[in-house]
């Protein structure tokens, strides 16, 4: 089934205790779209670079099978940049550079080929630009899913709640949870957060793994444990990738596929934090994905008989 | 098979968002021994209380199945006394009284009827005595398990260290794995501490769950995700009694039956924390720890086709 991806696509400089980078592809619709093309050939990007962005990271997508037909290139402009720092932990990041550049006034044209997309991403963007995506699609998708962040619940929330009456899935991390729901314990504000709109709410702890909610029903994927993480920047965009290109690719939408999608997801993000940026995740082999999988299923399975 | 327990045997006066506790019973060796009774009958305890510990108390313990031959009583002295108040996370607590009172001077007398006791779980003590415990047992049990805190490590190191040399498995925290083990990546923090001693490694990681660590195998058990937890005092040691009790019920040290025990003990520990202290612990059905485990396996069970 066909999956369309909007979100950002921009450059990333980062450093971490195990070095930096100049500036490489970042984005959430880079991450999202290179983990669900593991899954999903049929995928067709909407965002935006500036004259700046390389010709061989936009060939690097095509290569994955990616559509970028509906990459606008603003020639004049430069493309979205971000610089971030990870602390000792891993956990904690300063931001050093935000320039919105070509993101400030993203207007996201939907090309016609893309119309009928069954499966919808909106990865971390404004709000209103979320919605202007949803509006602008002629028949609604099977499934939208969208992520956003703490940022839209201070300077959008009014937008960003009205966004929320209009997707399926929304997947956000524990604080995020807790900003929205304004609860701390994450089972009371995923049960607020299931009555502003979406019917599966997905709470992502990072190193601590990501909760699937849906109305009484709860799936736990822990994350893989890891001797070190390298670089964690995307792994929640690939986590989301990986979870909807599975989606995409086997149609299914129950409660007991999602859970499956959870765990291809937890894998990609496992894999993305093993490198910098989209290194790791632009080759992989199914020998090594299914691999890891297996670590999931050797890490949480047990055997109890009850009764 | 025969469970010796030993540890504190304590007063506890709690204060919590939810509420607040005049001094109730708590301990280690009480959380450990009152979760085990639910697994195995045959459980011993060793531990010292003053003249103004509860008959009652004993009495409940005793009704459970326990064993307390082994506590001495010291008629004219106090009982150790603890008592904390734990923030609005419920992830930090602040000490407010620590009275050691006959804990200070605890020779633990192993009563002869104890002798040959195949599994023996150290609760939180002073290195130095647990090490007696050990010597003082005429024949090796056939699983010694032990507890400890960031405490000894700050000064009982080498007391520790020795006595790292003589046990099967560790139960810590996160926070206790990174200090032991110099390391904060809590793969490499296991395979370091599993060259001081232990076979087996479980870290606690209270409302992330618990990770067991045995040579190159690993597992995980989330910890149940909670609306309220009302108390976390005792979880920790709920969770090891929940586990020791259950292997020694089940005379079977595999890995693939240690994760059975890992989820055991991680539904003795959610029922912990629904109410002050013991509370909770002192009356379950086995039908709501059938039922309990049950939402475990929901929890994390998926199914996935590999190859």
């Amino acid at each position: 089934m066909s999956l369309l991806v909007v979100g950002s696509v921009a450059f990333d400089a980062l450093e971490t205790p195990f070095g930096k980078t100049d500036k490489i592809i970042g984005g959430s619709a880079t991450f999202i779209s290179l983990a669900a093309s593991y899954f999903t050939k049929n995928s067709n990007l909407v965002a935006v670079v500036g004259g700046d962005f390389l010709k061989s990271d936009i060939k690097m997508m095509q290569e994955h099978g990616i559509n970028t037909n509906g990459l606008q290139i603003k020639e004049n402009e430069k493309s979205f940049f971000w610089s971030g720092k990870y602390h000792n932990d891993m956990n904690t990041r300063d931001t050093l550079v935000t320039e919105l550049n070509v993101l400030g006034d993203f207007d996201p044209i939907i090309p016609d080929e893309y119309q009928n997309c069954e499966y919808l991403m909106l990865g971390n963007l404004a709000p209103s630009v979320q919605k202007t995506v949803i509006q602008r699609l002629h028949k609604r998708p099977k499934l939208i899913m969208m992520d956003t962040m703490n940022f839209w619940m201070n300077v959008a929330l009014t937008d960003l709640m009205d966004v929320l009456t209009m997707v399926d899935v929304l997947s956000i991390n524990d604080e995020e949870a807790r900003q929205l729901a304004k609860e701390y314990s994450l089972v009371k504000a995923a049960k607020k957060i299931l009555t502003m709109g979406p019917k599966i709410l997905i709470i992502k702890k990072g190193e601590h793994g990501a909760l699937l909610f849906k109305e009484n029903q709860v799936f736990f994927a822990p994350a893989l444990p890891l001797e070190d993480v390298f670089d964690p920047t995307g792994a929640g965009d690939t986590f989301a990738g990986g979870f909807i290109g599975y989606l995409a690719s086997t149609k299914d939408t129950s409660f007991k596929n999602m859970k499956r999608a959870i765990i291809y997801g937890s894998a990609m993000a496992s894999f993305c934090v093993e490198k910098f940026g989209t290194e790791r995740l632009q080759h992989l082999s199914k020998d090594e994905l299914d691999s890891r999988v297996q670590e999931f299923v050797d890490l949480v399975q047990f055997e109890i008989s009850l009764g």
